[in-house]
């Protein structure tokens, strides 16, 4: 079945206490569209943080010792530094301008997440939400109550890799999908177990769904229409290794 | 603009010698479709790789002294663990029932991407195209012989990532697209720089279209339709981050 990666147009600033899934909605209808059974509603974590209220004036910050001398090592913004290291459990690494962290819910990323892009507000940073899970199945509730229609609903982040140039979207918040597609012992038909056994489906669809999603254009959200999936639902937290069983950090 | 991930159906077993390119426009045809300029025709290594006969049978190959004492530590086949070593320039990590390498290519990955299942002959493994991105102009050009449609090439793999459980499919070799999309430099209506800098496209479009190839059901081969890009084509060696500017291995 050919799936569809549908763009959601004209949703506007969003300020904290804004509703996100009013929004998305009236987008989708005002294009003629609409939210149908099944379909994976993608957000991207800037606007879910926002309408959070997940943001910290760099007025309001007093740098540590520790992220005064991190960010002259770094020609960092101390302010924006304190504000990494709140949001880390973990630093892994701190070298060539970038920090390199396990934020509290064990993401590693560039930075915890903190943004100060597409913020909205001067001298403020976007942080990531703090459940994201929780963020995406708060949505897909108000989608179901306003709706009537079940959707699941994956918030995203870029990352960057180990290893590979470039970003990618992932998935930090999955509600109403299963995070992967597991293949674990099953065999081909010369009787060998397969070598790969389990996709990272919400990671997946959080990167088909970037394919729309701009990053200047302020179009923070898309549809994925046609995924099916029969595995456990579950939440993005799983996708996080825990740090005694990678070989990389 | 919607983009659509549709799958090719109807590709049987690929041998050495085989012509692709000829498969998967019959399964296109049969099925009622047609490619189209622009059209992203994303293949499956392991299709790649059986049509060029990157396949070693086990039963010519001799371990090393090495390949032997990896094998005993890692409890594995010392014949596929000597493939492993041969596939690759360094070996990362080898513990845990894993060897994490570095490829000829420069990619890191498990076992060198040496597969033994789907290979449709028993005893003998799959390995990566000599050079992937040779592998997509190669067809990529076939498609435009045959069909006179100017399509681009995507090879996928799927490979496994640090820090994040799941595996994800990811390019390994590109033809006629931009392997990122770039916004280094660009700043948000506030003027500040945007913090993801690029973004890796074909390796979304890699992910985009394993949503509809499974392992079991022989669907190598997807097309992904809609995309825009203006970056400039390049191949998926652009993704290998040189080992002297990685931080994690």
């Amino acid at each position: 079945m050919t799936i569809q990666i549908i763009p959601v147009d004209g949703i506007g600033e969003v300020h904290a206490g804004d509703d996100l899934v009013e929004f998305i909605q009236s987008a989708v209808s005002a294009s003629g569209g609409s939210l149908r059974p099944g379909d994976v509603v993608v957000i991207a974590q800037k606007v879910v943080s926002k309408a959070e209220g997940r943001i910290r004036r760099l007025a309001e910050i007093t740098p540590s010792e520790r992220a005064l001398r991190l960010a002259a090592e770094l020609d960092k913004d101390a302010r924006i530094v304190q504000c990494v290291l709140d949001e880390a459990r973990a630093v892994l690494r701190a070298e060539r301008g970038v920090i390199i962290t396990e934020t509290h819910h064990g993401f590693v990323c560039a930075n915890s997440g903190v943004d100060r892009s597409n913020v909205g507000l001067p001298d403020a940073v976007v942080l990531l939400p703090l459940d994201p899970d929780a963020s995406a199945a708060g949505l897909r509730e108000a989608f179901r109550a306003r709706t009537g229609t079940d959707v699941a609903v994956v918030v995203t982040d870029t990352f960057g890799r180990a290893w590979r140039e470039g970003q990618v979207n992932v998935a930090i918040g999955i509600s109403g999908l299963a995070p992967f597609v597991r293949y674990a012992g099953l065999r081909d038909p010369d009787g060998y177990e397969l070598r790969v056994t389990e996709i990272a489906l919400g990671d997946e669809i959080a990167a088909a769904a970037e394919l729309v999603m701009g990053k200047l254009d302020r179009r923070p959200a898309a549809i994925v229409r046609g995924i099916t999936s029969d595995g456990t639902p579950g939440g993005a937290r799983e996708y996080v290794r825990p740090a005694a069983r990678d070989m990389f950090r």
